[in-house]
Protein backbone atom coordinates (compact mmCIF):
# COMPACT_ATOMS: atom_id res chain seq x y z
CA UNK A 1 0.00 0.00 0.00
CA UNK A 2 3.02 2.24 -0.06
CA UNK A 3 2.84 3.24 -4.19
CA UNK A 4 -1.19 3.32 -3.76
CA UNK A 5 -0.84 5.73 -0.78
CA UNK A 6 1.58 7.98 -2.62
CA UNK A 7 -0.71 8.05 -5.54
CA UNK A 8 -3.10 9.08 -3.01
CA UNK A 9 -0.99 12.29 -1.98
CA UNK A 10 -0.24 12.83 -5.17
CA UNK A 11 -3.62 13.67 -6.12
CA UNK A 12 -4.11 15.63 -3.04
CA UNK A 13 -1.31 17.54 -3.58
CA UNK A 14 -2.50 18.35 -7.13
CA UNK A 15 -5.61 19.24 -5.74
CA UNK A 16 -3.87 21.54 -2.88
CA UNK A 17 -1.94 23.31 -5.64
CA UNK A 18 -4.60 24.12 -7.79
CA UNK A 19 -6.77 25.51 -4.44
CA UNK A 20 -3.82 27.45 -3.91
CA UNK A 21 -3.70 29.03 -7.69
CA UNK A 22 -7.94 29.51 -7.19
CA UNK A 23 -6.88 31.81 -3.98
CA UNK A 24 -4.45 33.70 -6.36
CA UNK A 25 -7.15 34.31 -8.86
CA UNK A 26 -9.48 36.14 -6.71
CA UNK A 27 -6.45 38.51 -6.41
CA UNK A 28 -5.85 38.81 -10.04
CA UNK A 29 -9.19 39.34 -11.48
CA UNK A 30 -10.91 40.87 -8.96
CA UNK A 31 -13.18 38.35 -7.52
CA UNK A 32 -13.77 39.17 -3.78
CA UNK A 33 -14.89 36.61 -1.43
CA UNK A 34 -17.71 35.20 -0.73
CA UNK A 35 -18.18 35.61 -4.57
CA UNK A 36 -17.59 32.83 -7.08
CA UNK A 37 -18.52 34.72 -10.38
CA UNK A 38 -17.57 37.92 -11.96
CA UNK A 39 -15.05 37.00 -14.14
CA UNK A 40 -14.75 34.03 -17.16
CA UNK A 41 -11.04 32.78 -15.95
CA UNK A 42 -11.44 33.18 -12.43
CA UNK A 43 -14.41 31.26 -12.87
CA UNK A 44 -12.59 28.26 -14.85
CA UNK A 45 -9.79 27.78 -11.83
CA UNK A 46 -13.11 27.35 -9.76
CA UNK A 47 -14.96 24.77 -11.78
CA UNK A 48 -11.39 22.81 -12.45
CA UNK A 49 -11.21 22.89 -8.57
CA UNK A 50 -14.65 22.04 -7.60
CA UNK A 51 -14.97 19.45 -10.36
CA UNK A 52 -11.28 18.09 -8.69
CA UNK A 53 -12.70 17.90 -5.51
CA UNK A 54 -16.14 16.34 -7.17
CA UNK A 55 -13.54 13.58 -8.99
CA UNK A 56 -11.59 13.07 -5.47
CA UNK A 57 -14.43 12.18 -3.64
CA UNK A 58 -14.93 9.08 -5.37
CA UNK A 59 -11.35 8.65 -6.47
CA UNK A 60 -9.80 8.57 -3.05
CA UNK A 61 -11.39 5.23 -1.35
CA UNK A 62 -11.89 3.93 -4.38
CA UNK A 63 -7.86 3.83 -4.72
CA UNK A 64 -7.62 2.82 -1.65
CA UNK A 65 -10.21 0.21 -1.34
CA UNK A 66 -8.93 -1.14 -5.18
CA UNK A 67 -5.73 -1.09 -3.62
CA UNK A 68 -6.61 -3.12 -0.41
CA UNK A 69 -8.69 -5.67 -1.86
CA UNK A 70 -8.02 -5.93 -5.48
CA UNK A 71 -4.86 -5.27 -6.43
CA UNK A 72 -2.01 -2.47 -5.36
CA UNK A 73 0.14 -2.53 -8.29
CA UNK A 74 -3.34 -2.04 -10.96
CA UNK A 75 -4.62 0.28 -8.30
CA UNK A 76 -1.02 2.47 -8.68
CA UNK A 77 -1.37 1.84 -12.55
CA UNK A 78 -4.89 3.26 -12.47
CA UNK A 79 -4.40 6.04 -9.65
CA UNK A 80 -1.46 7.49 -12.33
CA UNK A 81 -3.45 7.36 -15.50
CA UNK A 82 -6.13 9.49 -13.08
CA UNK A 83 -3.78 11.83 -12.11
CA UNK A 84 -2.17 12.20 -15.70
CA UNK A 85 -5.66 13.18 -16.72
CA UNK A 86 -6.21 15.76 -13.91
CA UNK A 87 -3.69 17.64 -15.44
CA UNK A 88 -5.10 17.46 -18.62
CA UNK A 89 -8.10 18.20 -17.97
CA UNK A 90 -7.18 21.48 -16.12
CA UNK A 91 -4.67 22.82 -18.95
CA UNK A 92 -7.66 22.22 -21.61
CA UNK A 93 -10.68 23.65 -19.09
CA UNK A 94 -8.61 26.79 -18.41
CA UNK A 95 -7.73 27.88 -22.21
CA UNK A 96 -11.09 26.69 -23.22
CA UNK A 97 -14.37 24.99 -20.76
CA UNK A 98 -15.50 23.15 -24.28
CA UNK A 99 -12.45 21.63 -24.92
CA UNK A 100 -11.85 19.76 -21.38
CA UNK A 101 -13.99 16.09 -22.92
CA UNK A 102 -10.52 14.15 -22.84
CA UNK A 103 -9.30 15.34 -19.67
CA UNK A 104 -12.80 14.42 -18.36
CA UNK A 105 -13.65 11.31 -19.57
CA UNK A 106 -10.27 9.74 -18.88
CA UNK A 107 -10.68 10.60 -15.12
CA UNK A 108 -14.19 9.36 -15.14
CA UNK A 109 -12.66 6.43 -17.04
CA UNK A 110 -10.65 5.91 -14.48
CA UNK A 111 -12.37 6.58 -11.56
CA UNK A 112 -15.22 3.92 -12.96
CA UNK A 113 -12.40 1.28 -13.54
CA UNK A 114 -11.47 1.29 -9.27
CA UNK A 115 -14.98 1.75 -8.13
CA UNK A 116 -16.31 -1.16 -10.37
CA UNK A 117 -13.38 -3.17 -9.91
CA UNK A 118 -13.06 -2.42 -6.42
CA UNK A 119 -17.17 -3.50 -6.18
CA UNK A 120 -16.26 -6.76 -8.45
CA UNK A 121 -13.30 -7.82 -6.29
CA UNK A 122 -14.69 -7.44 -2.98
CA UNK A 123 -18.25 -9.65 -4.36
CA UNK A 124 -15.40 -12.07 -5.24
CA UNK A 125 -14.01 -12.72 -1.60
CA UNK A 126 -17.40 -12.49 -0.13
CA UNK A 127 -18.05 -15.17 -2.01
CA UNK A 128 -15.43 -17.06 -1.45
CA UNK A 129 -15.10 -16.78 2.28
CA UNK B 1 -13.91 -4.70 6.76
CA UNK B 2 -15.04 -6.33 3.51
CA UNK B 3 -18.84 -4.67 3.57
CA UNK B 4 -17.98 -2.11 5.17
CA UNK B 5 -16.24 -1.40 2.31
CA UNK B 6 -18.35 -2.78 -0.24
CA UNK B 7 -20.98 -0.14 1.12
CA UNK B 8 -18.27 3.08 1.03
CA UNK B 9 -18.01 2.10 -2.90
CA UNK B 10 -21.93 1.50 -3.73
CA UNK B 11 -22.36 4.92 -2.13
CA UNK B 12 -19.33 6.35 -4.25
CA UNK B 13 -21.02 4.34 -7.55
CA UNK B 14 -24.61 6.25 -6.47
CA UNK B 15 -22.42 9.40 -6.55
CA UNK B 16 -20.64 8.76 -9.81
CA UNK B 17 -23.72 7.83 -11.70
CA UNK B 18 -25.58 11.05 -10.42
CA UNK B 19 -22.19 13.01 -11.54
CA UNK B 20 -22.81 11.33 -15.01
CA UNK B 21 -26.28 12.09 -15.26
CA UNK B 22 -25.46 16.22 -14.06
CA UNK B 23 -23.27 16.32 -17.38
CA UNK B 24 -26.04 15.04 -19.33
CA UNK B 25 -28.50 17.58 -17.65
CA UNK B 26 -25.92 20.35 -18.99
CA UNK B 27 -27.19 19.22 -22.24
CA UNK B 28 -30.75 18.66 -21.87
CA UNK B 29 -31.12 21.54 -20.38
CA UNK B 30 -29.02 23.79 -22.41
CA UNK B 31 -26.60 24.97 -19.45
CA UNK B 32 -23.01 24.99 -20.77
CA UNK B 33 -19.95 24.79 -18.53
CA UNK B 34 -18.50 26.77 -16.40
CA UNK B 35 -22.04 28.08 -15.47
CA UNK B 36 -24.32 25.96 -12.69
CA UNK B 37 -27.42 27.71 -12.84
CA UNK B 38 -29.82 28.76 -15.84
CA UNK B 39 -32.37 25.87 -15.62
CA UNK B 40 -34.58 24.75 -12.55
CA UNK B 41 -34.26 21.02 -13.39
CA UNK B 42 -30.19 21.06 -13.83
CA UNK B 43 -29.79 23.40 -10.62
CA UNK B 44 -31.76 20.40 -8.73
CA UNK B 45 -29.86 17.29 -10.31
CA UNK B 46 -26.20 20.02 -9.72
CA UNK B 47 -27.55 20.47 -5.93
CA UNK B 48 -28.30 16.94 -5.54
CA UNK B 49 -24.85 16.18 -6.57
CA UNK B 50 -23.20 18.86 -4.56
CA UNK B 51 -25.47 17.64 -1.66
CA UNK B 52 -23.99 14.32 -2.55
CA UNK B 53 -20.46 15.03 -2.21
CA UNK B 54 -20.77 17.34 1.09
CA UNK B 55 -22.68 14.02 2.56
CA UNK B 56 -19.89 11.78 1.58
CA UNK B 57 -16.60 13.42 2.54
CA UNK B 58 -18.51 12.86 6.18
CA UNK B 59 -20.20 9.13 5.45
CA UNK B 60 -16.36 7.78 4.05
CA UNK B 61 -14.36 8.22 6.73
CA UNK B 62 -16.66 7.61 9.71
CA UNK B 63 -17.91 4.57 8.08
CA UNK B 64 -14.53 3.15 7.94
CA UNK B 65 -13.20 3.98 11.27
CA UNK B 66 -17.06 3.18 12.93
CA UNK B 67 -16.35 -0.50 10.79
CA UNK B 68 -12.79 -0.23 12.06
CA UNK B 69 -13.08 0.66 15.85
CA UNK B 70 -16.33 -0.03 16.56
CA UNK B 71 -18.43 -2.55 14.79
CA UNK B 72 -18.09 -3.51 10.80
CA UNK B 73 -21.98 -4.88 11.33
CA UNK B 74 -23.57 -2.15 12.63
CA UNK B 75 -21.49 0.00 10.28
CA UNK B 76 -23.05 -1.84 7.37
CA UNK B 77 -26.05 -1.53 8.71
CA UNK B 78 -26.14 2.17 8.72
CA UNK B 79 -24.16 2.46 5.69
CA UNK B 80 -26.89 0.73 4.03
CA UNK B 81 -29.73 3.26 5.43
CA UNK B 82 -27.56 6.26 4.08
CA UNK B 83 -27.74 4.69 0.61
CA UNK B 84 -31.48 4.23 0.83
CA UNK B 85 -31.70 7.87 2.44
CA UNK B 86 -29.58 9.11 -0.49
CA UNK B 87 -31.85 7.35 -3.25
CA UNK B 88 -34.96 8.63 -1.91
CA UNK B 89 -33.46 12.72 -1.03
CA UNK B 90 -32.42 12.26 -5.48
CA UNK B 91 -36.15 11.65 -6.53
CA UNK B 92 -37.70 13.91 -3.61
CA UNK B 93 -34.92 16.54 -4.43
CA UNK B 94 -35.58 16.36 -8.35
CA UNK B 95 -39.32 15.97 -7.98
CA UNK B 96 -39.64 18.99 -5.55
CA UNK B 97 -36.75 20.36 -3.40
CA UNK B 98 -39.08 20.94 -0.60
CA UNK B 99 -40.40 17.52 -0.22
CA UNK B 100 -36.29 16.40 0.50
CA UNK B 101 -36.46 16.30 4.17
CA UNK B 102 -37.09 12.69 4.77
CA UNK B 103 -34.33 11.74 2.67
CA UNK B 104 -32.03 14.46 3.72
CA UNK B 105 -32.84 14.04 7.48
CA UNK B 106 -32.70 10.49 7.39
CA UNK B 107 -28.93 10.59 5.42
CA UNK B 108 -28.00 13.36 7.94
CA UNK B 109 -29.11 10.80 10.83
CA UNK B 110 -27.05 7.89 9.21
CA UNK B 111 -23.83 10.36 9.32
CA UNK B 112 -24.62 11.48 12.93
CA UNK B 113 -24.83 7.87 14.18
CA UNK B 114 -21.41 6.85 12.49
CA UNK B 115 -19.67 9.79 13.45
CA UNK B 116 -20.86 10.59 17.04
CA UNK B 117 -20.92 6.53 17.12
CA UNK B 118 -16.90 6.50 16.31
CA UNK B 119 -15.85 9.09 18.63
CA UNK B 120 -17.60 7.50 21.44
CA UNK B 121 -15.83 4.04 20.73
CA UNK B 122 -12.69 5.84 19.93
CA UNK B 123 -12.81 7.30 23.87
CA UNK B 124 -13.69 4.28 25.37
CA UNK B 125 -10.93 2.44 23.40
CA UNK B 126 -8.64 5.37 24.61
CA UNK B 127 -9.87 5.26 28.14
CA UNK B 128 -9.33 0.83 28.38
CA UNK B 129 -5.80 1.37 27.27
CA UNK C 1 -4.41 4.61 14.85
CA UNK C 2 -6.84 5.39 17.78
CA UNK C 3 -5.64 9.32 18.39
CA UNK C 4 -5.17 9.90 14.62
CA UNK C 5 -8.82 8.47 13.83
CA UNK C 6 -10.45 10.39 16.70
CA UNK C 7 -9.35 13.10 15.18
CA UNK C 8 -10.55 12.61 11.55
CA UNK C 9 -13.82 11.89 13.30
CA UNK C 10 -13.70 15.63 15.21
CA UNK C 11 -12.81 17.51 11.93
CA UNK C 12 -16.07 15.62 10.50
CA UNK C 13 -17.82 16.42 13.30
CA UNK C 14 -16.80 20.24 13.23
CA UNK C 15 -17.96 20.00 9.71
CA UNK C 16 -21.43 18.62 9.92
CA UNK C 17 -22.25 20.99 12.79
CA UNK C 18 -21.31 23.98 10.12
CA UNK C 19 -23.73 22.10 7.72
CA UNK C 20 -26.67 21.86 10.00
CA UNK C 21 -26.13 25.70 10.36
CA UNK C 22 -26.21 26.19 6.84
CA UNK C 23 -29.65 24.46 6.39
CA UNK C 24 -31.65 26.52 9.76
CA UNK C 25 -29.52 29.14 7.79
CA UNK C 26 -31.62 28.92 4.91
CA UNK C 27 -34.53 29.51 7.06
CA UNK C 28 -32.86 32.29 8.87
CA UNK C 29 -32.08 34.38 6.18
CA UNK C 30 -34.71 33.21 3.82
CA UNK C 31 -33.00 30.99 1.00
CA UNK C 32 -34.87 28.68 -0.23
CA UNK C 33 -33.08 25.53 -1.53
CA UNK C 34 -31.89 24.88 -4.59
CA UNK C 35 -30.75 28.49 -4.80
CA UNK C 36 -27.06 29.16 -2.65
CA UNK C 37 -27.33 32.82 -2.91
CA UNK C 38 -29.62 35.61 -1.98
CA UNK C 39 -28.40 36.76 1.44
CA UNK C 40 -24.73 38.09 2.91
CA UNK C 41 -24.86 36.13 5.92
CA UNK C 42 -25.92 32.71 4.27
CA UNK C 43 -23.54 33.24 1.65
CA UNK C 44 -20.53 33.23 4.55
CA UNK C 45 -22.03 30.33 6.05
CA UNK C 46 -22.59 28.36 2.99
CA UNK C 47 -18.91 29.46 1.51
CA UNK C 48 -17.20 28.35 5.14
CA UNK C 49 -19.02 25.04 4.92
CA UNK C 50 -18.18 24.77 0.88
CA UNK C 51 -14.51 26.15 2.10
CA UNK C 52 -14.28 22.92 4.74
CA UNK C 53 -15.13 20.48 2.78
CA UNK C 54 -12.65 21.46 0.08
CA UNK C 55 -10.12 21.21 3.23
CA UNK C 56 -11.54 18.21 4.47
CA UNK C 57 -10.79 16.30 1.21
CA UNK C 58 -7.01 16.60 1.22
CA UNK C 59 -7.13 16.84 5.17
CA UNK C 60 -8.73 13.26 5.95
CA UNK C 61 -6.69 11.13 3.59
CA UNK C 62 -3.39 13.25 4.29
CA UNK C 63 -3.82 12.69 7.82
CA UNK C 64 -4.35 9.20 7.59
CA UNK C 65 -1.67 8.14 5.64
CA UNK C 66 0.93 10.62 7.53
CA UNK C 67 -0.42 8.67 10.89
CA UNK C 68 -0.15 5.59 9.21
CA UNK C 69 3.17 5.62 7.21
CA UNK C 70 4.82 8.84 9.20
CA UNK C 71 3.79 9.40 12.79
CA UNK C 72 0.87 8.90 14.22
CA UNK C 73 1.84 11.20 17.28
CA UNK C 74 2.67 14.16 14.97
CA UNK C 75 -0.08 13.38 12.92
CA UNK C 76 -2.59 14.62 16.29
CA UNK C 77 -0.62 17.44 16.63
CA UNK C 78 -0.92 18.42 13.17
CA UNK C 79 -4.57 17.66 12.97
CA UNK C 80 -5.35 19.32 15.61
CA UNK C 81 -3.69 22.36 14.91
CA UNK C 82 -6.25 22.18 11.80
CA UNK C 83 -9.09 21.73 13.91
CA UNK C 84 -8.82 24.76 15.77
CA UNK C 85 -7.23 27.08 12.86
CA UNK C 86 -10.78 25.60 11.06
CA UNK C 87 -12.67 27.55 14.30
CA UNK C 88 -10.78 30.70 13.84
CA UNK C 89 -11.62 30.28 10.19
CA UNK C 90 -14.95 30.07 10.47
CA UNK C 91 -15.76 32.84 13.21
CA UNK C 92 -13.37 35.20 10.90
CA UNK C 93 -15.31 34.22 7.95
CA UNK C 94 -18.54 34.76 9.39
CA UNK C 95 -17.90 38.02 11.22
CA UNK C 96 -15.88 39.69 8.37
CA UNK C 97 -14.96 37.79 5.26
CA UNK C 98 -11.45 39.50 4.70
CA UNK C 99 -10.16 38.49 8.01
CA UNK C 100 -10.33 35.24 7.81
CA UNK C 101 -6.83 35.05 6.51
CA UNK C 102 -5.31 33.77 9.43
CA UNK C 103 -7.48 30.84 9.99
CA UNK C 104 -7.61 30.11 6.34
CA UNK C 105 -3.66 30.19 6.21
CA UNK C 106 -3.32 27.92 8.88
CA UNK C 107 -5.36 25.51 8.00
CA UNK C 108 -4.11 25.38 4.61
CA UNK C 109 -0.62 25.00 6.27
CA UNK C 110 -1.43 22.00 8.27
CA UNK C 111 -2.54 20.11 5.01
CA UNK C 112 0.53 20.86 3.43
CA UNK C 113 2.74 19.81 6.21
CA UNK C 114 0.54 16.26 6.20
CA UNK C 115 0.66 16.21 2.36
CA UNK C 116 4.57 16.58 1.94
CA UNK C 117 5.31 15.19 4.74
CA UNK C 118 3.49 12.12 4.14
CA UNK C 119 5.27 11.93 0.79
CA UNK C 120 8.95 12.57 2.08
CA UNK C 121 8.25 9.71 4.39
CA UNK C 122 6.60 7.27 2.00
CA UNK C 123 9.73 8.10 -0.55
CA UNK C 124 11.64 7.22 2.36
CA UNK C 125 9.87 4.36 3.02
CA UNK C 126 10.09 3.11 -0.65
CA UNK C 127 13.98 3.90 -1.26
CA UNK C 128 14.56 1.55 2.17
CA UNK C 129 12.71 -1.48 0.90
Amino acid sequence: MVWVSAVILLAVLQYVVTGLIVGRARAWYGVAAPACVGHPKFERWFRVHQNSLEMLIAFIPALWLFGWWVSPTWGVAVGLVFVAARIIYTAQYVAEPRTRQFGAGLSFAAVLVLVIGGLVGLVRIALTN
